[in-house]
């Protein structure tokens, strides 16, 4: 039997427990462990599971082919240092959800994972990731148009991980919850083939449910939040508190939708993807794992070779000392084959 | 300003002709003629255009960078001998859309691109292609489920190009349009997430409409048709023959429309990805055109280098005397960045 890609996931909340979870469904894949800073805390949700503290990075007993990174953007992934560490240990996938960050992010584990010789896929999951190559796409088959995506499409919205941990991570927030909603009228315009220029704040508004601690100032925090760049400024954005009970009761589960959609100027052709998660991070999980299968198959990859001076100053070089792919990568530079789980053979007669 | 693509039309059928009048909306191509067995009737359609017979594919006055294939599969592409004899030219891409010969026909292709030293993309165009992106994307990301697709989703139906083709060919057939019908029955149980067994002839039925050539033989061209190979005999399939005047006036048009849906075992989580075609033919040029651009990319690519003779077991060799990659690739093989016109900073800042 082929050996199994040994995964080890770094960080245990929403997503983090999910990719564990999910790993179970991989026929290919086993758990290495999971890094946290509490381990004691995830051996108290999760007994038995190979955990290990973030600060057994550089010696763990076991040898991960890849490591997902669960934690947040900007916080854990870029600020914190957790992408550049990780890449030394193994390739690495991460879903760093920061938009306007992304490039700056990409270039700084371009260079740590050249340095290291391993393959960093980011910002995975389903926006950015699956949606980033639904818009690229579109816009590539039917050039010339705008592709928009909107989000919480149901009546009770959607619930965005990654808004929620950036009101989460805020001093004086217990517990929160941010419903995403898109804006109906906008979406209308758009399958109108209008093509309209639409700012972030015309498409969608946002919901907030904040639990505070103790002593924590509702006006401080409410203005912290509507006022947070990118997250929350460009937007509407509704600050609801409540107590840790009610959100519990009322808001539940954790489901999540969203659409791309790209219209011909006469509005007569369209192409539209969309995704409608149950669980939100169970889905973001899935596709993260499709990336893990893929890191590992690019670092397995013999790079492209050296032709001359010429060619290496326009398609810098990305080789590792044996030889192998390394750098980093974004969702739109992994080809579909190599994210599935099946033989060449197989999508060629059963997939295609 | 950047060299243009130099883009060579094989072929001026309905796909062909979208195709020429598409390059008009790409800022990075130029069309560098057409190939036809027939200029003459090329010329009174499209007075001006440059047009050369197939005759003359070893002796064209110019060097075009790659072919778009948009003969029948199999009568040109594959028995016809136009894809091997193409890809000797310069890169090709093609809508090769027989599906249960893909496999055969990458495989053929493989071999005549890696001795001319091209990079041939088989199988573009919305399904095969855009699809069956679609449905290798869907299952990998939610593994275990079973990605179906289905066509003509409007009451009118679908207007199939290869379909139509494969009649057209028959001798005796004067002209015909084939619709293909989604049946809904079948939508249904796959969107609750029953994930069923179908076979090709449980989810659509197929309606031909044909116009005869004086004197032939009704019964024998119905039976023709619905006895075809892979094309029809799979199907619920009704033929009705009608006057060229007719079809002209009652089937107006070439609209198509598809989705692929992938539901989790619950029936709680999905993803849809649809495509409405005003035109077929110009959806399916779109989607070529964008294969193009991808085929010149991947031939001005580095090919992976050498490693080992055991790397090169596994991972058979595409490079050309120059050290360029070459061979036959599918969409599954192309990244969704390589399909657009966008830089990596746009990618990064604008579509992520």
């Amino acid at each position: 039997m082929k050996k199994k890609i040994l995964v080890l996931v770094v960080g245990y909340g929403n997503i983090g427990c999910s990719v564990v979870d999910g790993i179970k469904g991989q026929p290919d894949m086993e758990l290495a462990g999971v890094l946290t800073r509490r381990p004691d805390d995830v051996l108290k949700q999760a007994p038995g599971l190979p955990v290990f503290h973030i600060d057994q990075t550089e010696s763990l007993p076991v040898k991960p082919d890849v490591a997902i990174l669960c934690g947040g953007s900007c916080s854990d992934l870029f600020d914190g240092g957790q992408g550049q560490r990780l890449i030394q240990l193994c390739h690495t996938v991460d879903s760093f959800d920061t938009h306007p960050r992304i490039l700056e992010y990409a270039d700084a584990m371009n260079s740590a994972a050249k340095e290291a010789g391993h393959v960093a896929i980011f910002s995975t999951g389903w926006d950015p990731g699956a949606f980033s190559m639904a818009r690229v796409h579109n816009e590539a088959f039917m050039l010339g148009c705008k592709p928009y995506a909107f989000y919480g499409l149901s009546k009770e919205g959607g619930l965005s991980m990654g808004h929620t941990n950036a009101i989460n991570i805020l001093a004086g927030v217990a517990n929160s919850k941010q419903y995403t909603h898109a804006l109906e009228d906008s979406m209308k315009r758009v399958r109108s083939g209008e093509n309209p220029d639409l700012a972030p704040g015309d498409m969608h508004w946002r919901e907030c449910i904040v639990v505070l601690e103790e002593g924590a100032d509702e006006n401080a925090i409410r203005k912290q939040i509507i006022e947070m760049p990118n997250y929350f400024a460009p937007y509407r954005t509704e600050v609801e508190f409540v107590t840790q009970e009610e959100l519990d009761s009322r808001y539940t589960g954790m489901p999540h939708d969203g659409i791309v959609i790209a219209v011909s100027e006469d509005g007569r052709s369209r192409i539209e993807y969309s995704n409608t998660w149950e669980s939100n991070p169970d889905g973001t999980a899935g596709i993260m794992l499709a990336f893990a299968r893929a890191a590992v198959r690019l670092g397995n990859q013999p790079a492209p070779g050296i032709l001359n001076a010429i060619t290496r100053l326009v398609n810098p070089l990305r080789q590792n000392k044996k030889g192998y792919t390394c750098g980093s990568f974004s969702p739109l530079d992994i080809p579909p084959a190599m994210l599935s789980i099946h033989s060449r053979e197989i999508l060629m007669t059963k997939y295609m």
